[in-house]
């Protein structure tokens, strides 16, 4: 089965190190509060974070009490960031794509992945060697593109009023399941589109009990300060998942 | 709270009537077929249905060994029907709304509702009288309107190709909660709009297991018999979910 690092394209890096060095941009408005809300109290806890990039969640994880971090990902040169800004001894960096989890030997607590397991060919078996990971009482917490949002791939994703206002999301294909191609800074991103109820029902057949789900939207407080998100009332870019492993 | 009781308006009922005639229709073709797969073994178990309507599922439920059923609805003119073609000593109707459904004392192995809960305006409520109502290893599992499909209340919900062929479903406002009116048979169909986050939160949050969650969609076999249903490719009609009460 093909993995696909991305990361590691020298064009695809540049763009996404811009963009993540942003400030107000949805990761840090929407993903990143709704993950860490999901999350339990970490002290004294063994955290591994699948598909870490450059650790800055391995280093909050760290601030937060938990009593040691993996990071994994299979892009080296993210990792190289990773060991640079946020390194720290209760940090462990492993250059480990999250299709081979399995050959990690040890079991945590917490199980993290911010916006990594729609790149997963795989969800089925990645869910597997995650509950394999976990402890008995262990979690696992994770953040992916919106169904609604890799259920389109062509070029129209909104349609707009003559100001260029959006009115609607196109949306096609939700049912149709599997890899798809999208242009984010180079072409041919490959990402899958699982539905909700796949994405859902994969991890209960796997054994986890589904604890809560997240769709963060913006409050009407916050359209004031930030009304250029007013979009995300059409279409939610993220679906957050944090889910107990049943015993 | 208001009640909503749109099936005893005249025009509504006659319209309704004539679709539940027609053979095919997606009710039969997606929404049953899945809502039964759903369902647990019945022989021996006490059953209610929330919007029982014609009472086609509560015979149906005798039929597979259900020791008794109660259906309950809001209309009068519902029942009736009920009453004339799906009477049987095994069943009892009730001219009850699904919103006094705690009026009800004794409990149920299974509580099933098919295509009622958008109708309901205090779904936390309801997923809450619907716990009590259950015996510990009690089920509910229930079929509503896909969140996809009650977050456009515009007129045009599919944007076409010249030879009027669905390129792709039109969805806003999915982020915005709450009543919207929709044109069925009848002006002013009041249902209540809900994300899936709210949706599954609500239950687990009021004691039950998520157990699955479909979205039915049509094969592809299923597609050379009805090609007129590849449109659901795009956006399901229906969303089911089967969940245990936790104990």
């Amino acid at each position: 089965m093909a993995r696909q690092n991305i990361y590691d394209n020298e064009i695809f890096f540049a763009g996404y190190s811009k963009i993540r060095e942003k400030e107000n941009n949805a990761n840090e408005l929407f993903e990143k509060p709704a993950l860490f809300s999901l999350l339990p109290n970490l002290t004294g806890k063994t955290v591994i974070d699948l598909g870490c990039g450059f650790g800055e969640h391995c280093m909050e994880y760290v601030r937060k009490g938990a009593a040691s971090v993996v990071g994994i990902d299979i892009s080296e040169k993210m990792l190289a960031v990773a060991e640079a800004k946020n390194s720290h001894p209760k940090i462990t960096y492993l250059h480990t794509p999250m299709e081979e989890v399995s050959s990690i030997k040890v079991k945590f607590d917490l199980a993290v992945s911010s916006l990594a397991i729609q790149y997963v060919e795989d969800y089925q078996t990645l869910v597997h060697d995650i509950h394999r990971l976990l402890n008995d009482d262990g979690l696992f917490v994770f953040s992916q593109e919106h169904p609604m949002n890799t259920s389109f791939s062509g070029d129209d994703r909104w349609t707009r009023d003559a100001k260029g206002h959006k009115l609607h999301a196109n949306i096609s294909n939700y049912g149709v399941e599997g890899e798809y191609e999208s242009r984010w800074f180079v072409d041919h991103v490959k990402k899958y589109h699982r539905t909700f109820s796949t994405i859902v029902n994969t991890l209960i057949d796997n054994g986890f009990v589904i604890e809560k789900i997240a769709e963060p939207m913006p409050s009407e407080e916050f359209l004031l300060k930030y009304p250029e998100y007013d979009d995300l009332l059409h279409k939610p870019d993220f679906l957050l998942i944090k889910a107990g492993k049943a015993v």
